[in-house]
């Protein structure tokens, strides 16, 4: 880390700021300038408050030179990381199919469409049981009994699960989900998180709606912080100006990830676009980004003509994903 | 609630789709104009699922003729509501002066930070004792000891006293503690939110980094429809592009709550701004927009200079603030 | 165009409305409901100030039912557009790629590069002339001398040319100029799109660091409004919180362009990304997202072994994209 | 200028970095740390192209100690500057109250506007005579027409005026215009920034809808390049999430523009809202906040009972907030 000061501090302050630094088991490394002084710290300068220093009266200027993730940053674990979930290997080459239904609704819908996906290429069901919405009137999913009809998809299919978790005290019913999705509102949770970090299981943490990578990484940081390694980052959009598209797909999200981090990362088309139709387009270009996964909504409810154009995939369209997805990766391979 | 079908649309659709909505205990009165067709939604269409409709293939667009939010809606509840807290009235005219420390580091630092801000004027204490922090490895608070401390504050001075909740698991930790906060980043923890609306303490809600006023108030009528209604909301800055401000402090949101809710509003210039030099004027003005109040960081640390420039202020420059924020108060009156 | 009226509004008012509305040359199709009354209005809504209406005490709300675009959408020109180029065509699967240097620098440099980029594939050349800096002190070009250094590589390759141009004043210097490109700071410089429209040339309207897809392509209409169809539409990211990367690459916007307009689309990843190693993975992305082209900055500079991390690739690197993009096209094909 | 080279960096490409940089009439001060190495740049590091070094492969970060603009900096003009516009002063205690309708419609309308806003107390009379439009088929204003009839007005009430250049090429018909305002959209349309710094007029330079501080001081800096220093500042909303108000009123950029120039900073409260009910608290907390100046748009429609609702207040609506505003400047004296 390094601390610009500004021109006119006294050497007083300087010594003042220096022992105040030193105090935290930092080393400090001065260097004076014609026009500034610059102070090099050396250590563990995670627990440094930044926003502290930089508010320093003598402080123009503070700059991290190393990340504030450890355990989640690359320098420190060059190979990528790769998660297990059931059978299903993702990460280092390994792709995951994610899909199935926005909300388990039935044991009929989410069988039948746990069929279908799997047919047309899935190695991973969705489905909602617990759902965050922004109304309280708003259905809030089937909880429990979702996550009850969800393993029976799984015991019919073989396909792992994944789903939310929205409150620690619900961990029980998670006891043989594969895979625990923590959903953008609450990629900030950090007491969820930090539970989450007491089990082993994987988790697929998903970006929120307006925060950077490093805050995306530094979330992941909290639950690896406390044991958990098994991390799959997820894109699903950010909030933009722009208002066709529901969020805003950031696809250099996967490039970016790949270079600061060791972890998976999975893109969420369907949530990201909020449209049927760019799905398709859109998780070929994940794919093409470099995308270790994919999390596509299907649903299968041919006696409701009314929900064509939703977000949702038929099976029929899911399939046809698949096909061109596979065509991307075989001419990347 | 307003839903505008797409030319084209044949009277098949129509039909479908208007059964669905009448199964949903809709009253729907169809309007076919030349170029298009109008269905109002008339019943309680706060249960309908805007984005579904939207998603429809036969539907242009969707649109709320009334806000989704009931409980916190001024148009149902045209009075200013008042919130008390220990001896203090909130809203209506009443004026909440909220000061302290960022976190409570030990009782003598608390104690004498609480005396020092009512001797300016100061009519409630606050205080973090729970940190939500973006790395875990920074300070997270003293936690359930700073609680301890905060009422031992409380006390000796008889100012009320806020403090941030992060887990519902702890909430027996605030049974004395007169308005508990949520902060930022737990704004849309909707979990978090209906447990707290079980209680009957007053509730801060603070505006998430890049959350709609119609998303705050949704997250108000969380806490709203499980009974709690001693809600306080509270504009501490949201996310933008600039960074010579750390967020930037939205004050219309004072003039557009007040319009749309009957809560009342606070405002953080701290936070929001991180630079203790623009507390004060950022006061002044969240005063003259019709702020029902103010938070405001105050820390009492002679022995360390090194905190002169931080984004609280000392005891004198908030004994200022307060003398220049009663004048635009009587100057308003 | 669809006004929704509040309830309450009395017979004389709405009467009073749709007099004015009809002074407009519109149709008025009014239809009341039990809680509300909605126009339906029919006509050239394009002239209708949506900001006044909205802004009236009567009205709930205003929703266009149709764009306020025309020359540039798809609906009434549902095959995709070719813009031709000298030689080159862009659009409806022909593919453009656009490579060379952010300034031109020296006749040496814009002709090596171009030589360079034309082995490899790309068949347009870019170079900047004109260049828009934030700062008065910055570099801002070789301007017109610029231009004639491109004419003399567009002479040396047979690749045609495009560059910017930052004032309608200096028109007369790009008769030569292929395409036109007008910068992402001038979008909405509506005089000078206005005059662009007045000529025949190909224009490259990138799209602004915080502008919807919308405001793009009413952009684009300002220029056909004028008589000049031969616009490409170029994303090359939008600004966004996220600080990894210069800007924030919107591929989505490929997809809802092609939706809502007939108009090619290009991507420009170099900018968006800000970072070498970041042009291959969005590139690629870019093409699986169907985009109609790609822009990337090359440069060529030996002897300069400073420049090797910067944004632009090296002419080896270049190649390398090409090769990854034509595996891609391939595979969609 | 300070940058921070990556560990590993070897003597060989450090002396390559600094040769460079001294090429560039700038002295480099090298400090080798344990961990990295800083190179403190000294000179005119405004020229330096911080985009290219931080580029570089080498180098970890570049952080400016020094701003990038110069003239409008308050370090070197401590002093508030005083703007003259006629024979008012804008800045270091005189206080601008601009007023008038957003677009010049006739001779009759503004010159009742002119005498009803000069009567309340306005000194400064607005008024639109090029419109910037979204749309091609908008009303784009009376234009050479509407300067006319403005000088009319001041004329008649004495009155200086402010009115909006859009295009280099109409400066002839600004002669007699006191002070030309540069829109949002224009900001970063730096060529016109230079023309207008060839003349003498004071600027009213508007902040563009997603620009920071330090882009709009860079956009004066361009002026006052070119010797014209006279520049009013203008905050007028910037583009966010919130849908409520047409803009977000960043009240903290008053106190930030203060901090950073000596230059006056005006509030436009009326387009940064876009609801008249907004205006009164938005002026008043502009004031409270320190602003040298307002503008407000003011319409005379008493035969138009449509308007009333309009983001423009009526000359009674106007007096009110005028009364308002001198409140709160008395209570701040």
């Amino acid at each position: 880390m390094i601390a610009v000061l500004k021109s006119g501090t006294t050497p007083d302050q300087v010594q003042h700021l220096v022992a105040w630094l030193k105090n935290m088991s930092l080393d400090v490394h001065i260097s004076e300038g014609a026009e500034v002084t610059v102070l090099g710290l050396i250590g563990d300068t995670s627990r440094v408050d930044m926003d502290l220093l930089k508010s320093l009266d003598m402080v123009e200027t503070v700059k991290r030179v190393s990340e504030p993730f450890k355990q989640a940053n690359r320098k420190f674990h060059p190979n990528d990381s790769i998660i297990n979930a059931g059978d299903v290997r993702i990460g280092r080459g390994y792709f995951a199919m994610i899909a199935g239904p926005c909300s388990v609704e039935s044991e009929e819908q989410i069988i039948e469409v746990a069929t279908a996906v799997k047919a047309s290429g899935a190695n991973i069901l969705r489905g909602g049981a617990f759902k965050p919405r922004t109304s309280p009137y708003a259905f809030q999913g089937m909880k429990g009994e979702g996550i009850q009809l969800l393993l029976k998809a799984k015991q019919a299919t073989g396909l792992p699960i994944v789903t939310e978790i929205m409150n620690i005290s619900t961990l029980d019913l998670f006891a043989d989900v594969d895979i625990i999705q923590v959903g953008a509102r609450n990629m900030q949770n950090f007491d969820l998180l930090k539970e989450l970090g007491k089990t082993r299981k994987p988790i697929l943490l998903k970006r929120g709606l307006a925060n950077t990578l490093q805050e995306l990484l530094m979330s992941a940081e909290y639950i690896m912080s406390e044991g958990n390694e098994n991390i799959i980052l997820c894109e699903r959009g950010i909030r933009t100006f722009e208002t066709y598209t529901r969020n805003t797909l950031d696809l250099s999200a996967v490039a970016a990830l790949h270079e600061l981090s060791h972890l998976p990362v999975v893109v969420d088309p369907s949530h990201a676009t909020g449209k049927a139709k760019m799905v398709s387009p859109m998780a070929c270009a994940a794919v093409a980004a470099g995308a270790d996964g994919l999390m596509i909504e299907v649903h299968n409810n041919p006696s409701c003509a009314l929900c064509d154009g939703a977000q949702s995939l038929t099976p029929q369209q899911f399939d046809d994903v698949c096909q061109r997805v596979n065509r991307i990766r075989e001419a990347m391979a």
